[in-house]
């Protein structure tokens, strides 16, 4: 395995998961017994990206199966699917989570057909590899992704990337940082630039503390640095993750992404997308400025327990914007590199 | 007067500025009558800026004329040469501080032939006559600058800025913000965009309170949203400030400013640059990336009295970047508006 912090692992009967509330200060790690303590630890961004969400709430499931033991029959039944409903809520917008709830789920009725209202080991076995299943194929989607973006990176290249699309955002090495710990390995990556990603700063908070954590030479910016890093040829490509990605290849991802791809064309510069393909929305033709989340105004006017705006003050803080494919150089999915739109 | 806030004025025997250490949270106001206290205020960048630190600067050389009458006339040669040095050297960098001072020396240097070591109300307000024509010259520099520029303004803008180049950095209206004030006047100015200028966010804390103060309507942004928000069509025109500018047109600013000049050609966005004729430089022929001051660290990695960033991370933290003239459209100067080179 390669030596990356490992965000979420399932060990003696508990779920085991870094505390990125946590993080960069202090490196701790929640040991989790109750589906509700994975509710929380969802909810306060403990363990955060749709990945390891869905991963945590795969295991989550397992721990619901684990604590009904202790129940009477008779109540059982009702326990189990209030408990998966507040597993799948606990997230609403986090794909990855309403899949992994489904899988489960689906277990679950199997063996009520099956044993009726009795839970036991044999169960609980079931659920726990359906969610090592799940937890494997995100690992290993992460290992093909990483695999086939380093072949598209020259020797003693430096990157930039922006918010956090590594190992602390899903089940293995990451999708964009996967794609840097593979060059890594390959004695490719000469450097990384790490934007700080505000207003939420997971750049600041999360890659560069997992990139440091790995060896990898990672400076921090602030995200206007980028254009002047770019025209003093500091940066050989720019690799984003991906929250969605229609039909068109418009792809939405962490608000700045398509400032970078402007800005890497106007310098001559690659820039690619690394997401899985799952990440591909068929029935969506193209993505629309309409949809994108407002963020709080808070985050940017007193994100930092400081007052740093006036009162009052109007804000616009889109969580999230497009990139044309037009802007894309390639996708880098776990089925192999899809061509961008870029001339 | 236009209903702008005013930074520095001189009344009653005193200096009396906006701290601009308490903004966006508090409007208090310093009345300082010892130069020490103008010092105190340019080093803790209560008064910021270079044009109002200029001005400052040259009011403080009044205070040392006043404060100079109490002593013995014996010591009084001594103490006034030691106090103007003890001011120019308040923020050495600052080119405005160095000429006002330059000035005053001068009247200082005139009164000593005339009079010896003799001081008096006549000399007092000889340099209080000097220091009220530099702030004169400069309110009169931002109407010109602010004229100019609100005629290159279409009816119903939309402008982007950038860290803070208004009232709270000179003697008058300011100079990128000059531009927004009169086209606000003239009706022209539908909403102000304000860049939250990271790592120091003289966006959020000095241009948002300013043009809120002023009834202007001002969204503030994360600097990464500009892209998103040019995409859109949000944005009419980008203007900022320049601290420097070269013979063949380089301008540095602020760090982001070329980012922002970018992505306004991308856009087909006009991007104008608002500076007072004096910050071309004749003598340098063009800037040079090297020159460039790089910023402490921890205003990244710990900005907001937070720990945002691992420990012992590199920071790459430029205080400028350079924009080449080929991206600027026009130069908005006291002397009339300046043809760019963007095609």
């Amino acid at each position: 395995m390669r030596d990356v912090v490992k965000a979420i692992e399932w060990s003696d009967e508990k779920l085991r998961i870094v505390d990125q509330t946590m993080l960069p200060v202090e490196l701790v790690h929640l040991e989790l017994e109750s589906y509700h303590g994975v509710i929380e630890a969802i909810k306060t961004l403990a363990v955060r990206g749709a990945p390891a969400i869905g991963i945590a709430g795969a295991y989550a499931a397992v721990l619901v199966a684990v604590e009904s033991l202790k129940l009477d029959a008779a109540l059982r039944c009702e326990f189990l699917g209030k408990a998966l409903d507040e597993i799948e809520s606990a997230r609403p917008t986090a794909v990855n989570l309403s899949y992994a709830v489904k899988v489960q789920r689906e277990i679950f009725a199997e063996n009520r057909i099956v044993a009726g209202d009795i839970v036991d080991e044999k169960l609980v076995a079931r659920l726990l590899g359906s969610a090592s299943e799940i937890h494997e194929r995100d690992r290993q989607m992460c290992d093909a992704i990483g695999s086939f973006g380093a072949e598209l990176i020259p020797n003693g290249s430096t990157a930039l990337t922006i918010c956090n699309a590594g190992a602390l955002a899903t089940g293995g090495i990451g999708t964009a940082l996967g794609v840097l710990y593979v060059a890594k390995e390959q004695g490719k990556l000469k450097r990384v630039y790490s934007c700080e990603t505000r207003p939420l700063l997971q750049g600041s908070r999360l890659t560069c503390w997992e990139l440091q954590q790995a060896g990898i030479n990672v400076t921090l910016i602030v995200d206007s640095v980028a254009g002047a890093l770019m025209k003093k040829g500091e940066i050989d490509f720019v690799v984003a993750g991906a929250d969605r990605i229609a039909e068109n290849g418009d792809t939405a991802n962490k608000i700045g992404t398509y400032t970078l791809a402007i800005l890497a064309q106007a310098h001559g510069i690659p820039f690619y997308i690394a997401a899985p393909e799952t990440t591909f929305d068929r029935s969506l033709p193209r993505l629309s400025d309409e949809l994108i989340e407002l963020r709080d105004s808070k985050e940017v006017t007193c994100g930092f327990s400081a007052q740093t705006a006036p009162e009052g003050i109007d804000v616009y803080s889109p969580a999230f914007d497009i990139t044309p494919k037009e802007l894309i150089s390639a996708f880098i999915t776990d089925r192999g590199v899809i061509p961008g739109g870029r001339k």
